[in-house]
């Protein structure tokens, strides 16, 4: 079935009256009539059946039937990403809703060319994402902020999982023991990380330190097997069948 | 120091004629000059460093100098993977790479579309990946074969990580207490497999069935997680820092 991410509140008899694009997604693309049945959700109400009951060429409305799931929310975690080249950042953004984080915070940093981002395109991508791996809410993209100015406004107790290019402890090691609660993981440029940022961020009481490897990844690649080490020591994968 | 995978064999003063792509890309891209240094590696003679010796606009040669690194090889760790769309699989195909896989095999399934791969361009992600990523050797890239047929020869010495979409043992505790030696990882195509692939699969006795969380993962997420895991589990991230 497929599945809409909505911004209504969604309870048993709601019209709802998705906006131009998703209409157009249920419609034109999806081949959606009037009589076929869509799951919504939007983050607070958990997941409803809905049956389209109207359908023009450009809109369509739907009535909300009964829920088929309750609300879930995912762990605490943001990932703190540098900007990379688009391509990259928007890969990042779609396996960031698909791995189960929270939000994603980009952040410019000395050796970051780029200083800005889409953030509404990002958003976008992420409800695609979040709605094709099946979660019940949508990881918020942040605006760019600067790392330094973050990290002094950094709220002690969420920790930070910073992924160290030159060097650290094997993750699940340095992550065993540890309590789960609050959670960034931090993946830095390209280039890599300044040696100032760098001093500054293992200094940090919050923060672990770990290594990704013997290899060098792409900022892509280091998110994604980051996500997916933390989801297994801390996260929801701890003992999770799929869906 | 930029870094070159060339076919040839690496000893002090051999001479390297590089192939007119990487020469263009030595001398047009990357704007090197003669007595320019690179790294030279070939999956056999480690790593050596070679000065750029002569160049005209469309090719340049290049003298072996000293040993750098000596040859080291990665985890023998196969990763048959669906064929999906292209992007997706040329993403596969670039992380296998930096996540230290020993080779991609392709496979047709019941409910892959595609049936064709461009290997060659495959092969030369590969390649570029290997550079970027700082290791000694270039993943092999398999012609693409049915999954089936791939089943009927296996040489049942290889452990296959079968990652089940319709649920399985989480991969930590799966992997936990088994051997290493020769691997294999398998990532279905995005419909997921049929069921009597999902039995034969079930049933086989060399097959470890892990569960990749409580998402539905793109075909190319699951494939950079479950590698990541495989790697912390038995492979070279078990105490590796990066170098």
């Amino acid at each position: 079935m497929i599945r809409l991410f909505v911004s209504d509140d969604l309870k048993a008899g709601a019209p709802i009256a998705p906006g131009m694009d998703a209409s157009r997604y249920l419609i034109a693309v999806m081949r959606l009539a009037i009589g076929s049945e869509v799951a919504l959700f939007n983050g607070r109400d958990g997941e409803w059946r809905a049956t389209v009951v109207d359908a023009d060429k450009r809109r369509c409305r739907l009535t909300v039937g009964s829920r088929i799931r309750v609300q879930e929310t995912g762990p605490d975690l943001t990932l703190v990403v540098a900007l990379v080249k688009r391509g990259r950042l928007e890969t990042i953004v779609e396996k960031a809703a698909e791995l189960g984080v929270a939000r994603v915070q980009p952040v410019l940093t000395r050796r970051t060319n780029a200083d800005k981002a889409n953030v509404e395109r990002l958003q976008a991508i992420a409800v695609e994402a979040a709605e094709q791996t099946g979660r019940l809410d949508v990881p918020e993209i942040l605006p760019p902020v600067k790392l330094d100015k973050l990290l002094d406004s950094w709220d002690a107790s969420r920790r930070l999982m910073f992924c160290d290019e030159t060097g650290g402890a094997p993750v699940l090691e340095a992550l065993s023991g540890v309590e789960g609660g609050p959670w960034a993981i931090l993946i830095g440029p390209e280039g890599g990380f300044a040696p100032e940022e760098t001093e500054r961020l293992r200094g940090l009481e919050y923060a672990t330190v770990v290594s990704l490897g013997p290899r060098i990844l792409r900022a892509d690649t280091a998110a994604i097997s980051a996500m997916t080490l933390w989801q297994v020591a801390l996260g929801d994968w701890l003992s999770a069948s799929t869906t």
